[in-house]
Order: structure tokens, then C-alpha cells, then sequence
């Protein structure tokens, strides 16, 4: 409760950046693991929940969200802000949908959203947002995977892991990624990375109920329910 | 008088936390102890009042409410703040209910309240609710418990205490816990661990009027007669 | 001009407390004592003034106020803001009465009074209010006392002091209260307390006139007339 | 993006005080003394303006100011904030004529400038008025007079002095007065009380034109004119 | 640009002073003189600017404004302050007109600036005006002086200098006056106060072309012409 | 974008002085240098820009730009403060002529424009302008040059330099300047200004491309062509 | 985040600097570096992305942007920043061509992005933009190329480099410039700027899949098929 403050908290350092977007993705660095990637077939996104007591029930809320028929999102960071942005990216959503008559694109969408996050760290008296997103869908005939940033930038990627580890998990996604894959073995690679950031930081293997997965298929994005998961994540190599 | 502020007073700090979040869980963390339980047949929640004049009457303000038919609430925290959150929480189930034509599930009153809060700890100029919320109730043929933390999360748990000597408390659900407790087990349990904390503070023996305790059953959410209660502690190991 | 400021005055400290609450309840323990008590035919409240002039005429501004027929209000603390919160409570009584066809009860008044200071504490620009309240009155075939703090929390009493040495006339109020006392012995033991804290203080007998006093009997809450005050305090032992 | 909002710069600091309630008291006690005394047969108001150069004319502002036919205002303090508390008296005075179809009392006008003081001192961005008012009137058959503290509080007195020197004029008007005064006796206690406190002060006589005095008689409030003021003043012991 | 700062900028400090007041008489005293004196047949006032290059033009503006057909202004300080205030005066004389039926009165003219400044010294956001009035008229019969000082204070004079040197220049004027003064005399007085004070900072000479001056008759207020004023320079002592 | 509610960075500090008023001031000081001189048959502005790449095209910008017919405006400070005011300026002798049914004189103009400097160094909640303006043009029969200065004044000036070394050129433009003075040798002056400023600042010769000129004929006011420029600086001694 | 606050956070430092504008520009040049160059028969735009992984896909998201049929713009900078001045850039020009009647000018788009970017700077409570934008177009039968800086000043440049390394390539620039120029030259001139700048800084070779590039002809603006930048960067010499 020490330091001053300034309007918008968003202004600039004397370094050029704003320093609350710098702090947002602390916030996100310091979250759950989620990790994307396109295969030839298909956008696997995946999320893996630390553990902490025996009585939680992590699937009991969904990381993994369907946003349309064809696009789905999950997220690295706080879960309330998450929340809202799903709320945001549904909304979006519907409106493109309503305007244009054709089912929004990943693209679209991303871009939509990091409208709302720009408004957050430039002109608004709120806080940034401190979560990513990873959005995951299928359009103009391809799998297609995009990154939305706590701060305002988004951009598409083959693969990618954002929160905890993140880097560590992009560094095996990077070993494990080429054009041929298929979805099959996108989600083993998910699964791989996840389990390392996990296990590496909790010092203890990544229990089975941690995870929350959804592939973006030509017909649409689809969550994988907890069973199938199971016993891919049984699977894993 | 001394220090700077901050516009919403929730910004990220230099280590991508939110400071007010954090010492929001802290004026949390010294309130009342309430605790949580999912039996097979039912919720149980309960707190307990210190007790520091022989003058008070503890059971004079109910710190478990009714909700709906179906469901109830308690809190640890400030009482002011849990009185507006208990009113957000009866005019969301009621909007819920007008707008589905079926009364609100606790996962959708705990999302509810949880954007509520969210807001407090991202946009708004108020700072954030110093409560934590426990919900109980029974929906989709099952008894459910949520959590609702100082924080914006929210989440399901088998068991949980939150307050004072959460820490604890919860460590003593933990050995209690299976998913074959009944009822009876479940309100011995949650009374212990109430017991626990309090005594181990207080440095003497926890009063049973001090006690406040609700039930979900299929048939819907009752607070527990006092009498009952006081029962219920007598026999309680 | 030196020190910064905060926005909504209310933010948490670090150690999970909301600052401008407690120097609230500062202002109310530097203020005029007032206490009340529960009689089994009747519910007493009763304040002294401190006398620093001979010039002074205590008993010119009413510090014990009639909100209702059945309930009547004193208070510790600034009195601006409880000139303020005394309309709050009067409007409410009234708002009450007009919706639900019946008199507003002690507790719902106390609950209608928290809500405007919990307000206070949480997201209004403005301080909290500088005053605690006693309110007495009868209502479902009982006498009832509410207190209201500064800060937002609301509690029904047996009996308790407000104000410059509280503890020590909660103290005596202890030792006096038993559930089967007269009116006649709650006004003694109001009394006894009030004298006890102001002589203490002022090194001093406490004239007459700087006290008020009102009483709730099934019939309805009234004021007692100054020279009543004068007999019952001149037979007090 | 918050329009109209407000923010109060009279926050609690940690001794529980309003500190710019404090240095309001500091901006009156540095103001030109005055005096108000309740005679048997009236109440008489006064007040001393510093001359410091022969080139000023302080006659040529009026600082004791009729309000209504009945009542009339003196204060110590900032010239500015009198002329507006004196436009809130007039117009408060007004309306509740309106609203009662009687002339206002002295009390209800004090009452009234109370709630305006108390909003500057709680909710308002502004700063608290840095004046105090004396307000005498006659009405229920007898001479009134009422005090408005620059903190909120406003209370009835037989006699009271504000502004510079106000502790050593009120013991002079401590030991002249007795409930049997006439008005010629207080408007020479007056006299003797602004005298003292200006000669004191000033390390030289006060000058008659220094002087300006009202007085609520049973027919209604009267300034008095300055040359009758001289003669009281030139017959003053 | 360091400190923190409250929201109405003029709040009291721990002397009971508003600071910004007295900053803003700061402000004034370092403004051009003006000096205004009463004579028995008529009120004069003037002002002198500061030469710093042969280039400038200083009569190309006028310091000296006709506010009404009887009533005219100058003033010491900050340039933009004085004409938006001129724009206050006009507006006020006008209304006042409207709603009268009959012309301001200086007086009048006086306390609805004050009004305006006080504003600024009081609740407005904006900083305190930066200028000190001083203003002449006729009415009543009667040649009148007023001055509206920075803080929010106005008072009638007989004479008085403000701005620069501000104590000398009134010092002389205090010799030079009497109640018999002519307006001769008055001019005068006034050119040899401002000449004083010039040559006294300037170490040189008072051209001319640096004074404005104006004078309130029984017939209304006229500026000088400037070839007057330069044949009254001339022939002053 | 925040309506409703201002507050100023423009109070005064210890000094008497308004900061953001000096600072404004500064950064005018750094701005590229612009000079007027009235000659008896026009008045004449000119700015020079410095040069800091072959690559830039200083004269596609127009740093002097007509207002009205017989008003023209050059500046020194930053760019787009002067854009503004630029807009401002289009606007006022706009309204101005509409009201009056005559064109805007020049000292209108610059009274309107100082107005909205004025409110930027009071009572909005912006910065001042970092501009200062040079306003040319000729009406009631002669040429006028006003200047506007980034703290709230305006005035005549006969010759003046603003920006840039400011005060040698102003004191080269003192040294030729005389009443008798003709465009021709106005022209003259204003080049060799511009030239001695920029040449000591830039240590090297000023380029033809880098000056704009305008003049203010009895005509009207127009922009000087850039050959014409150009073969009035190869001329000019 | 250390120091007090300023209320529009675009307030003058002691220097007579806007310090957000300058840390706006420092933004800025950590930006990926654009290049702009004015060839006889056309306008070039170019842009780099860096490359920070293999997983990436800069071309994924549009750097260079179609404003309207005859203008394209690129920046460097935050991302979000320019989405939201595309956004201002596209609304502005369909603004004008209806209002006109005939497509936006070059100059016109400057002029109107450089008004948003200024009251970013000067009144807005938001941080200033940090993005500087190369708009390239063709219009009165010329290319054209104008710059508009992250402070508020635009310009036409006939070449310009911004972001990282901007001095050098820069440079590079006004080596290979001359008046005579073709678009084939003016893309050689682009790419091995943009070549140089980027393997200084990353010390390895720039891919061809970082760059994207739009031209202004004569008949409109067109972005560069990625292909066919993907052939002039490996014919580049």
C-alpha cells in the first residue's frame, strides 16, 4: 500500500513499458499450465490444475470452454478474469455471428478479444487482465490456434504453452511439433508437457483429475470428456 | 494518512499479484471459522461464533442462511460484507429462477456471486469483499458444496474449512472424509474440526451456542434447530 | 499538503484490516458513553455528556431519539453523523412500516442501519461513520437491544457500553445483569456504569443533567422526562 | 469511467479524528472573536473585527446578519464560507417556514446548518467550512442561543465566545453571568468579553468601530446601530 | 510535481490555513501594482505595468475595465485570472440589473465575486483565482472603494495598494489621505504610490505609457484617456 | 473518458507561481524559433524549422496558417498543442464574425484564444498548451501583431521572437525596428533573426526550406509562396 | 510505479517535457522495425517481425494494413495500440470521403490520426499511444509517405525508418536514397534496412517470413503477396 499512483494505472515507465502489462504476465506465469497445438486434423488445448488437496474436485469447473459450435478456449492465470473474458469472447461471438451470417473465425475472435484487453491496459481505471488465452477452433477449412497475451497482443501459433513452466513446456512442444501431425499424437505432446511442468514444480507425478482437454475438429470443437482423457493420459509417452 | 492509493485499488504488484486480493484472504483468515462437508445423503456447513463476553447472544444474526428452497450459505470474513454478498446471492437465485423456470443450481449461484466478486478485485473503485463464501445444496440429484474465496475463485470441494484455523480444520476433514460418510458423520466431523480450531484459540472449551449449522437434503436446504444443534454437540466425538 | 490518499477511503492493510474501520471505532471510544440493558419488562438505554462548562445545556440536543412508537436510539461518537444516521433509521422505520403493513422490528432496523454504514466501509468515498448505536425496543413480545458498530457489524445484546470506558461499564453491567431484573434495576445498573465511566474520567461526581435516558416497554419506547431522570439518578446505589 | 463521483478529503486518521475537522477548528480560532450571552429579557450576539490599518472601514461589511424576522448570526472564522453558510440559512429558514407554515426555530435552524457542516466533514470533496456560527432568536417565549461548531456539532449555551481568545472570553463570561441578567447587563458582559480578548490580542485599545452587535428580543431580532453600539461601548465598566 | 495531492486542492493544513490561499496572494503580490483611492467627489483607481522591453505595447490591453456605466475594475496578479473574472463581473452587473430593475451596486458587485472566489477556495477542483480586484463606482450618493482579495475576503477602503510593493504604496497613501482629499489630490496620491513602488523594484524611472487609470464620478465611471493620464504623470509631485 | 468531474495539475505552489504554467513555458522555449515585426504598411511572422535529416520535408507541413481572410498564426512549442489551438482559432473568428457580422480583429482573437489557454491553466484537468502563437493581420486601418504566451496572457507586441533563442533574436529584432519601418526591411529583420538564432544553435548554415513566412497586407492576410521565400532569404543582408 | 500522480498523466516536467511522450517513444523504438521510402513511381512500407520462436507464424496477423483503396499504413510498437489506431485510421478516412466526397488525402489521415494521438497527450486520462505509424498512399498524382510519431507530430518524409534500430537504418536510407528512385530500388532500400537492423540486433539472419510489405501505386495500394516479398527479399542486394 506504499507506492503512488497514476490514473489510468497503465501509463509508461521511463523504460517505455507499462508496467502493469508487465505485472499481468506475472500473473499469468504464476497460473495453471495450458498448452495448444495444431495438428494436420485437428487444435488439441489442454489445461492441468495443481493439485493442493485431496478434497478438491478440479473438473468440477470447466478450464476448457466452448465459445461457438467450432471454437473453444482455455487459459492460463486468475480464473474470475477468465471468466469474464469467456463471458466477452461468447458475447463477441454472437454479435460477428449476427452481423456478418457466418460463424465467427478464430481470428476474429482473437481479435475481438484483444480489443478488450487493450482497453485494459490503455485507457481504463481498471487492471489489466491477468490471464491468457489459448483459442483453439477450425476454419476456412484448417485447424487454427491463437494466443491472446495479458497484455494486448495476439497472434497465431503451431503450438504454444503459456503459465507455469511455460517455457520449458514450449521447449518440448517445439521438439515434439512438425506439419504431419495428427491429432493423436498432438495430444499425446500436450499431455508430455503438461506432465513435465507439473511434475517438475510439484516434485510429484500429475494426477489424472488434473486435466481438462478439447480438440477443435473440422465439425466442430468439442470438450474430451474426462474419461477419454483418462485413458489417453494412461496412454501417454 | 500516510501512503499513496491507487484508482481501483487492485492493481498487480511488481510479482503479478493483487495485493487487496491477497489481504482481502487475510481479513478472511481471522474471521469465525465456518466449515463444509459432502456426505453421500447430504451438505453439511456450520461455523462457530467467539465468544467474548457472557453479554452476547451469537445466535441472535444468522451467519447460516437460506438461500433458496434448495440452498444455503455461511461465510468467514466480515459480517457487512457477507449481509451484501447473502443479498447478491438471494436476487441472483431469483433471476435464475424467473429466467430458466427452474430453480438455480449451486454451481450457477456460486458463478454468480464469484463474478460479483470479481469485479471488486478488477474494475471497481470499492475494494474487495473481505468474505468467503460456503455453499451448500442439492441439485442434479446430488448434494454440492462450493467455495467462493476472498479471491475471485470459486470451486467444488468434498470438504473444506475457511477462516480462522482453516488450516487445520481442514487437515482434521481431511482424515475424516470418504465419499460413504453419512450425514451423522458428516456433522460430527464438521463439529470436531469446529471444536478444534475454537479451542485450540480461545484456550477453552467452545460454547454450543456459538454453533450455527445448515443441512442439504434432497428435499431441500434447512437450517438446523438450535436445540438440535446443541444436541447434535453434546453427543459429538 | 504532504501525504497521498486513497480512493474509496476503505482499502485493506496488509495485515487484512480495513483501516478507516478501525479509526472509526477510535472516534466512537472518544466519545460520550452510552449503555443499554435488557430487563425482563423493558429494554434501557441510556447516555451522559461530558460537562466542560458550566455554560453548557446537555439537555438541549436529544441524544436518546424516539425512531419508531416501539424503538428508540442512542449512540458513542461524532454526533453530525448520528444526526445522519438517525434520519437513515427513521426513513427506514418508515419504508418498513409503509411495505410490509406491520412496525419495523429492532432487528430489521439494525440490519436496514448496517447495510447504510457497511456502505460506508466498502465502496462510498466518504469515511465511515464516526458513531456506534444502541437501539432498544419491543417486538415479538420482548425486549430487544441491538447494537451497531462502527464498523459494519450489527449484534443483538443482554446489555453492553458504548464509548469512553466501555470495558469497565461492560464490565459492571456484568457483574449487575441477571435475566430476571426489573426495569427498575436495569435503570440502577445503567446508572451505576454511566457514573462509574464519567467519574473515573473526569475526577469528578457526574451532574444530573448529563444524562438521558429511554426505555422500551411492551407499550412502546419513551424518553423519560429530565426530572424523572434526576429522581432515579439521585436514588441510584 | 466514473462521472460525477466525489471524494471526501476527511478520512479518520489513526487517533480516530477527522483531521480537517481539527485544523477547521484552528482556521475559526484564528478568526475575529465573538460573543453570544442569554439575557432574561433577550440574547445578544456580538463580534470585534481586527483593525489593522486606519485606511479600513469594518463597518462596511455586516458579520452579525439577520436570518429571519426572529433570528439572526454572527461567526469567527473565514469570511467566505460565513456568506455561504449565511445563504444556506436564509434559504433553510424559508423552506421550513414553507413547509411549516411557522416562523423556524432557532434550534431547527441550527439543526439545519448542522446537516450542511456534517456533509462537509463526511461525504463532500470539499473541504470542511472553516467558520463557526453563534445564532440567537427568540421563540416557545424565550431567548435562544445556539452554537454551530466547525466540526459538526451544534449545541444550545447561555453564553459562549469563538475565535481568538475564545477560552479567556468565555471564563469572563462564566463569571458575569447568572440567570437573572437583563439585556443591558449582557450586552456590557459582551462588551467587556470582545474588549479583553481584542486588548490582549492587539497590545492596544479596540476601537468602537471595531464593534457590531444583534439582539433577539420577544419582538423579533434587531441589528443595532452603530452609533448605539458606540454608546454602549462608551459606557461599558 | 512530486507530492501527493488531495482532490479539492484547497484543503486546510495543520495551521488551519488553506494553503493554496495563501499561495495565491503570492501569486498577487508579485502582479503589477494597483492602487484605489476614495475622494470626497470621486473614486480613483490605477495600475502601472512592468516595462521589460521598448517593444511592448503595455497600453494595447486594458488593465483598468468599465464593468457597468458606474462601476469600473483593475487588479493586481495573473492576467488570464482577471479577464475571466471581468467576464464574472459583467455577467454578475447585469443579472443583478435584470433582477432589480436598478444598476449594481459595488458592493453588490463586490460580494458576487467574492462568491466566485470563494468557490475556488472552497469546493471547485481548479486552483484559487491568481488576482486581487479592486473596485470603484458611485452610488448612493456616495464615491466607493472595494477590494476582492485572493482569498476570498472583500471589504470596502478608502484606500489600498496590491501587487508589488503593495505595504509601501499603501504606506504613502496613508499619509496622503484625508476625507476632504479631491479627486485632484486623489490622482495624484495614487500616480505618486504607483511611482514609488515601480522606481523603487525597477531601479529607474515610471514611464508614462505604463499607467492606466479610471475614476468613478457622480455621473458614472470613466477610463482616462491615456493623454491625460500622461499630462496628470507630469505634473504629480 | 472521464466527464463529470476535473481536476487540475495547475495549482500554485509555495511561490505563488502555477508550475505546469512555467514548464509550458519551457517547452516553448525548445520549440523551433518564430518571429513578427510590424512595418508600417503590413506585419510580418515568420518561423524556421530546424533541419534535423536530408530525408525530411519541413515545408509539407504549414507551421503558418491563415484564420480568416486578414488573420494569419505561426507558433513556436509542440506541434500538435498548436493544431488545436489552430482548430480553436478557425472556430473563434468564425463565431465571431457570425455574431457580429464584421470579421474578427485580430486582438478578439487573441482575447478568445487566451481564454481557452486560461481554462487550461486553471480549471481543466489537462495540461496547458506547450504553444505560444504569433497572430498577425490588419484591421482599423493597421497592421497588428499579438502575442499569445503558453502561460495565459496576451499583448501587442511591435517586433517579437518566441522559441528558440528567443531573447537574442528579439533583441537583433529591438536593434532594427522603427516606427517607419517598411515590409521590405521587416522581411529583412524577421530572416536575419531566424537566421542568427538557428545558425548559433545548429553551427551551421540555416536552409532556404526550413522558413515559412506569412504577412498581413491591408488586403488581407497571405502565406508568403515558398520561391518567394526563397529569393527573399538569397537576398536578405 | 514510485512517484505521486498526475491526474491526465500528460502533465510538463521541470524541463518543459510531456515524460509520457517520451516514454511513448521509447516504446516505440523497442518496437519491431518499419521502414517507409518515397520512390518516383510509388510509396513503399515495409515491416519485421522477430522471431522468437519456430513455432511462430508472424505473417498470421497483418502488420501492414489497408486503410482505404489508395492508402496502407504499418507501424512500430504496441500491437493493441495500433489495432485501435487502424480502427480510428479506417473510420476517419470513410468520415472524410463522405463528408467530401472524394478520398482521404495522405495528409488528411496524418492530420486526423495526429489529433487522436494529441489528446492522448494533452487532456485524456489514458496513457499516450505507443505506436508510431508510416502511412503510405498516392494522391494528387504523387506518392506519398508521412510519419506520425508517438508524441503528436506528424510529418512527410520522403524516407524513414522507426523502432529498433530506426538511427541506422535510417541511415542505410538517406545512403540509397535519391530523387530519382523506382519502386524496384525503393524495395531493395526497405528490405536491406530492414535486413540490417534486425541481424544487428538478433546476430543471425532475418527470415523472409518475418517480413510484409505494402505499395502505393497509381492506381491504389496494395499489400505485397507474401510470395512475392519472399522473391524481392532473396534477389535483395
Amino acid at each position: 500500500m506504499a507506492e503512488g499512483f497514476k490514473f489510468s494505472p497503465c501509463v509508461f515507465n521511463g523504460q517505455g513499458a507499462v508496467e502493469q502489462s508487465l505485472y499481468a504476465l506475472g500473473a499469468v506465469s504464476k497460473g495453471s499450465t495450458s498448452v495448444g497445438i495444431v495438428a494436420a486434423d485437428g487444435a488439441v488445448i489442454a489445461t492441468a490444475t495443481r493439485m493442493s488437496s485431496p478434497l478438491m474436485e478440479p473438473r468440477g469447473i470447466l478450464h476448457v470452454a466452448p465459445i461457438d459450435t467450432m471454437i473453444g478456449m482455455t487459459y492460463s492465470g486468475l480464473s474470475g478474469d477468465f471468466h469474464l473474458l469467456k463471458k466477452h469472447a461468447q458475447k463477441g461471438a454472437q454479435d460477428i455471428k449476427l452481423i456478418n451470417g457466418v460463424p465467427v473465425e478464430v481470428k476474429q475472435l482473437a481479435h475481438c478479444l484483444a480489443f478488450v484487453m487493450q482497453e485494459h491496459i490503455h485507457s481504463a481505471s481498471a487492471r489489466p487482465f491477468g490471464a491468457a488465452l489459448l483459442i483453439a477452433g477450425w476454419d476456412k477449412g484448417l485447424p487454427q490456434l491463437y494466443a491472446c497475451s495479458a497484455d494486448d497482443s495476439y497472434f497465431p501459433r503451431k503450438a504454444i504453452a503459456l503459465g507455469r513452466n511455460a517455457a520449458e513446456c514450449t521447449n518440448l512442444l517445439e521438439q515434439r511439433y512438425n506439419k504431419k501431425l495428427k491429432v493423436e499424437d498432438a495430444i499425446n505432446a500436450a499431455l508430455l508437457a503438461l506432465k513435465k511442468g507439473y511434475e517438475e514444480e510439484q516434485k510429484g507425478p500429475m494426477p489424472s483429475e488434473a486435466i481438462q482437454m478439447g480438440i477443435a475438429y473440422p465439425e466442430g470443437f468439442e470438450r474430451v470428456e474426462f474419461d477419454i482423457v483418462d485413458e489417453f493420459y494412461a496412454d501417454c509417452v
